[in-house]
């Protein structure tokens, strides 16, 4: 491809929204524009990249046996309805109404589309297992976008729906797809932490993020020091650490307290002991049926909203209480009690269960209670995992975990009879005769967030550099100096030769156009090998040869280049 | 690909709906499923069908130089306004709104979205011209889905947006790109017949439909014997024949009139004269502004609405009046007057500057209006081509015209200015400093309603029969009769050497199937070699090699048959 005929247009400016490498980085370099906030155009060379890696995942998919297909993009409504999802996932799901008035969802996955499609149908035991997938367009009404390619409103996804006879035979093709994804990310050359994870409104029992290792990454997970452990910050289970266990329970009492004790820290400083001691009130809010929610906890913990949203079946619907539901509930900030306040709904963590002879719980302007126990005390309408790990807990089969966080460029989904059971009619035939639910799995790769990982892995200060397999050109073509017509003449040729070969050029063929700037054009392209034309290179008839990772350059004819590319 | 592990159920039932030969046989041989009307899944063999369509498609519009790249699906609605398309494609744009309340379109086009990119970019005359194209869903709010594929309400477009310097420099890109659809169409065995046609909402001043000829097609159009002229109906050219040409005008009289004569055929019947010797009033309604036309025109002549809503400039906004839309005008139906209907406004066919003593115009219960004269008894407020050619009428330029009908798969149109003067900010700097816009032009290929008109076109009554470049497999393997342990063993081999050679082989290894069963499937299917391995052929270490198209089949081995695919 001749660079004066591509549409490619390189800028040395970025906002500070921008400031994401890989956000920079791709709009710097020509490969994507936006269109409105988290919406992007993939330009010619963004398409390239984009292709690649669609090419890739395509590949083992289809080694895997899936089946390539493609559903519509509008779902009707009716089908969120079987499922419940038109609520579960309220605020991302957008919806548009025909002529006639029918409604339809704008995808963000496709569960219900690829249930009724298989219930359409009169399938035996015998047509089973099997995995079809698609590429397609999918949409997130996303409060904020963010990070150019990290976050967006709309984005191709493969997503993958694969129909079992029953759990034994879905959790093979589960750990295939595990493997199947770690190979799909190695080709691209990210290396991936597998980490259980929340599945949010997907539903099911379990489920994998693909994390590829970034600063820049929204997502947190734990994983023990011999790796036998990693799930998300959402989902990972670690031992607590109960103040006095095991400890008689001492008489409840209400006991005077200073004035400037108010946070925790004055609690710690004041009563001498660690934060375990104290209890903790967090208020919620439901925000769909304005339920108030009190997640009680110890001074040692943090609740987590997600966990919390879980227990309540409440996924997606709380958010922290504001100064008015307090005032509503009789009470301020820093106020709250463990018990009595009417309406609410009093969640505990599981460390109370074993915390003894606790302070807080009811504190009033100048008193605290101490020795409160639960159970004894106060109880909640239930104790279950709601708060988050850090890093030196231990995992509860042992093992110290430490926190990493990273980029989900992809996720796995046992859903079980979670869809099957929702939706009539989602049953196959089995060698009995009688009529079961398929039990099935989903898989998910965003293609344009694996585009921005791996620019968040493969970079300089200069801009990109794409691994092989991805690079939207193998080779990057320089004619550098004053172009004249021996040198264009010798240049042409090259790229014709590199062409003739089967490899993918971009050839710099502008004119009164500085060395410096087609350099830094070539730094921030990011294509893995560069190729030099010069009047030195062209008198000698060779090229110089330089990768776009290394410092080195090196001359030689453009048969050895291509003879040493082909091996 | 095992047909027993294939995602793909073939049936022998079809609805009422389905009598269009591509929509029963696309559905019955397992290459789409329907969602809901007007929506369909491509299934994995279907799927395969649509990208082989797509590789020919890209593969010469990248040999022509255009680049591929991927607008957002969901359009800002503001971009629209800028052009006024809201209100345009009023009833077939679909439109949502995010949760922040900003809106979009779901494009049917997407010429807002390209030139909003290209303004975004500071170029110059030197990057032009340049053609960018995608793949990408479209949507159509159809008030009516019909024929399987051939009209649909979301689909794969190859949409092309070329921007030039001058009309001169996209004049060559327009002859090029027309030259290049025909050759894509040819390389899928369709021959098209490229017709002047309606813009309809694209805007520009000149455009060209690709027919696939067909019965079942929507798209008719006329072409002289010589094939140097061909349009659509809706902008067919032609010569009227008008009554009593060049004649004196009569005095203009009201006489009575036979309470029978009601019907055109009547006033033939009763005056013994040629149809164009009457008036006839056509009553239409704005449906957006609520305005009432009378289209006046003569009784051999049918009014076109599409060529009256480009006269009005209201396209897309007409219907025909009806019965209370007469009785608010003072008249009924066949009573409607040439002229005096207050607040209705006359458009007249060009016919009436010459025709002569014309019958009706202005008829009562039992009286009509003779020798009425254009200019002399009545005027419209135009005269315009607002009728319909007809076979045997006579094209301007001379040459018989004849009656074509066929599937629009394809359509180019010149868009000159159309978009950039309407959009702020789409220009180019030319060599003498001086902004300029962009001088556009675009081009579509529906891809599935291409695979609708091949199906159309190659077909028996058993099935498909799918030209080589677009079928979905080269070779259909049968394994038939009892498939015992040595058959499968051979057929195994055959498919194992079939693959590794490069063919791509669909293997109907299903156990417990007759023949006959199988045999039907093949046909339905149509993939255009049989290669049919039985107890017989296994006796011989050879296969049974048939055409999809032809009636002969001939025995030979697999290397015999690979060593004849690869020349």
């Amino acid at each position: 491809m001749r660079q004066s005929r591509y549409f490619l247009k390189t800028t040395k400016t970025f906002s500070e929204e921008d400031k994401v490498i890989s956000a920079r980085f791709l709009k710097q370099a020509g490969y994507i524009q936006e269109s409105v906030a988290g919406r992007y155009y993939f330009l010619p060379i963004g398409q390239r990249v984009q292709q690649k890696i669609m090419a890739i995942i395509r590949d083992e998919m289809d080694k895997g046996g899936a089946q390539e297909m493609v559903s519509p993009i509008l779902h009707p409504v009716e089908l969120w309805k079987e499922t419940n999802r038109t609520n579960t996932t309220g605020f991302e799901l957008m919806k548009v109404k025909d002529r006639r008035g029918s409604e339809f969802a704008l995808g963000g996955t496709a569960e219900e589309m690829f249930v009724d499609l298989v219930r359409k149908y009169e399938l035996s035991y015998k047509d089973l297992p099997f995995h079809l997938y698609q590429f397609s367009p999918k949409f997130r009404d996303e409060l904020r976008a963010r990070g150019g390619l990290l976050r967006v409103r709309e984005f191709i996804m493969k997503d993958g729906y694969s129909f079992h006879r029953d759990e034994g035979n879905f959790k093979s093709e589960y750990e295939k797809m595990k493997q199947m994804y770690t190979r799909i990310f190695e080709r691209m050359e990210l290396s991936t932490t597998v980490v259980e994870a929340d599945n949010g409104y997907i539903g099911g029992e379990y489920c994998h993020e693909f994390i590829s290792e970034s600063d820049i990454g929204e997502s947190k997970y734990f994983i023990t020091e011999d790796k036998t452990y990693a799930a998300h910050e959402d989902v990972a289970k670690f031992k607590r650490n109960p103040a006095n266990m095991g400890a008689a329970m001492l008489p409840f009492q209400i006991i005077g307290q200073p004035e400037w004790v108010q946070t925790m820290d004055d609690n710690v400083k004041h009563y001498k002991k660690e934060k375990n001691n104290f209890l903790k009130n967090v208020v919620y809010k439901n925000r769909v049926n304005g339920e108030i929610i009190i997640a009680v906890v110890t001074g040692d913990l943090e609740v987590n909203q997600n966990k919390l949203e879980h227990v309540l079946h409440a996924v997606g619907q709380l958010e922290p209480a504001e100064d008015a539901d307090l005032i509503a509930l009789g009470t301020k900030h820093g106020y709250v009690h463990c018990w009595g306040h009417k309406g609410a709904r009093y969640i505990g963590d599981i460390i109370l269960k074993d915390a003894k002879n606790l302070i807080g719980g009811q504190k009033e302007e100048m008193t605290d209670s101490v020795n409160v126990n639960y159970g004894r005390d106060f109880t909640c309408e239930l104790l279950a995992d709601i708060t988050t790990a850090k890093s030196g807990d231990y995992a509860e089969h042992g093992g110290r975990l430490i926190e990493g966080r990273g980029i989900e460029v992809g996720n796995t989904f046992q859903l079980g009879y979670h869809y099957t059971d929702l939706m009539k009619g989602a049953v196959y035939r089995d060698e009995d005769g009688t009529e079961k639910p398929y039990y099935m799995g989903c898989y998910g790769i965003g293609v344009g967030r694996t585009m921005a990982a791996i620019v968040e892995k493969f970079h300089d200060e200069k801009g990109i550099i794409w691994p092989e397999q991805v690079a939207p050109f193998y080779a990057h073509l320089l004619a550098i100096g004053e172009i004249n017509e021996k040198l264009e003449k010798f240049a042409d040729e090259v790229y014709e030769k590199l062409s003739a070969s089967g490899i993918e050029v971009l050839y710099d063929d502008r004119k009164k156009m500085s060395a410096g700037e087609k350099f830094s054009d070539a730094d921030l392209i990011g294509i893995p090998w560069r190729i030099i034309v010069s009047e030195k290179t062209t008198k000698e008839g060779k090229i110089e040869v330089k990768k776009r990772s290394g410092k080195e350059s090196k001359m030689m004819t453009v048969e050895d280049f291509i003879t040493h590319t082909k091996k």
